[in-house]
């Protein structure tokens, strides 16, 4: 049985991003994750804290895509509008979520789940709850758009507990191989293989290691066999030029 | 005389990074650069190194942007395809840069400006170009479209030699005020705060500091006395609810 391609697109929404303020990680925490699960990501956006951006970006990749991640304004203050944003997106009425509501309130002390707190169990009505291991308050998914929190060590937290919810086609396999060289020295012997194997998708990426310059060269394919024959023809042209193989 | 607000969008074009493979550092240099110009970005995407996508984006995001910046695939390998790409979406013809290539030809030894090199200075007809102090290799811009390398190093060191070209609004401020609390705290006078001051944009961001939790509060503005009133709306708050202010 060949499992069809599964695709995924990112959303990060913030204004800090936007900014420069903050470097934003969770993109490479979210694409890794995927893949493992054989979900390829086809694109990531940034956008503000917009609440028209949101729902038009929203309803247009949700459309396009297997699975939309969101990340970030789930939390209590009044910069956090993607729950209200996708009710909206959806139609679905913004209201108090029972079942959130129970968790966060045996979450805190008695007297602490005050009203600022109470801001996070308010999402689309029916919204399915992602689990939060690390903070309390949960993550949700309607339909196909998953909405997690913007900070990175909470994020990680839940995404195994979401893994069950996603159905995800053959993993994407890498292979690596990086090379004491310059881009330019084997791009032509590089554009060859490529022509070669056309079902792989080959990158070259140059680096500095210890003050020397090398590029490491990607194989991507569900296939293993043929990342294995590209991987050969690459090692032919790499031992007849004489260019040196390096650990990364 | 006011100056009006100019924005840009930020447009990384890469496998590697849809991949996870590489974390993008980019977005938040070019951001941060931008802002101290007075350009707000407004939106980045990510996208993958197909000739279709990058045109059908390209062409999108010039519209609705003063500046657009692309990053990544102006190097010599195979999957090197901003500047073919580019030049259909402006429709111009993809060949050599005579300027481009004095600078390439002058940058390399005699003889080792070869093939696989040359392919660098294929570029649009009439683009200007932008140099490069670092690996010789010329950035360009066709209209108000910015295309960079995606080496984080080589895309910094060349930013210096664009400012000139960029026409910016007034500088962006941002004030941030930290504190030994969490959200929820402060989440409703924060609202308030926001409401009084609608033309600033203020952000809260959580953070954690020695294994304490805290939260920066970021105030954006092109003008000072709204960020200074703000500021001191917050610090009353803060002064009130006996929260402590820390440093960063």
């Amino acid at each position: 049985m060949i499992k069809k391609k599964i695709n995924a697109a990112i959303l990060i929404i913030g204004n800090e991003i936007l900014s420069g303020r903050t470097q934003d990680t969770n993109t490479s925490t979210i694409a890794l994750w995927l893949n493992s699960l054989g979900v390829r990501v086809n694109e990531v956006r940034i956008i503000p804290d917009i609440e028209s951006t949101i729902i038009k970006t929203v309803n247009l990749l949700r459309k396009v895509n297997n699975y939309v991640f969101t990340t970030g304004g789930i939390g209590p203050t009044h910069d956090d509008i993607t729950a209200q944003s996708i009710s909206k997106a959806f139609n679905l009425e913004y209201k108090i979520h029972k079942e959130a509501f129970i968790i966060l309130e045996n979450y805190y002390k008695p007297g602490e789940f005050n009203k600022g707190r109470q801001k996070m169990v308010w999402l689309p009505n029916e919204a399915n709850l992602i689990l939060n291991p690390t903070s309390g308050a949960p993550g949700f998914n309607v339909e196909n758009v998953f909405c997690l929190p913007g900070v990175p060590s909470i994020l990680k937290s839940m995404l195994g507990g979401l893994k069950n919810k996603i159905i995800g086609g053959e993993p994407i396999l890498s292979y690596t191989i990086s090379l004491k060289t310059v881009e330019s020295e084997i791009a032509n012997s590089l554009t060859n293989v490529q022509d070669n194997n056309k079902d792989v998708e080959i990158g070259s990426y140059p680096f500095f290691q210890a003050g020397k310059l090398g590029v490491s060269i990607v194989m991507r394919s569900e296939d293993q066999l043929k990342i294995d024959k590209c991987s050969s023809e690459i090692l032919e042209f790499v031992n007849r030029k004489k260019i040196k193989v390096v650990l990364r």
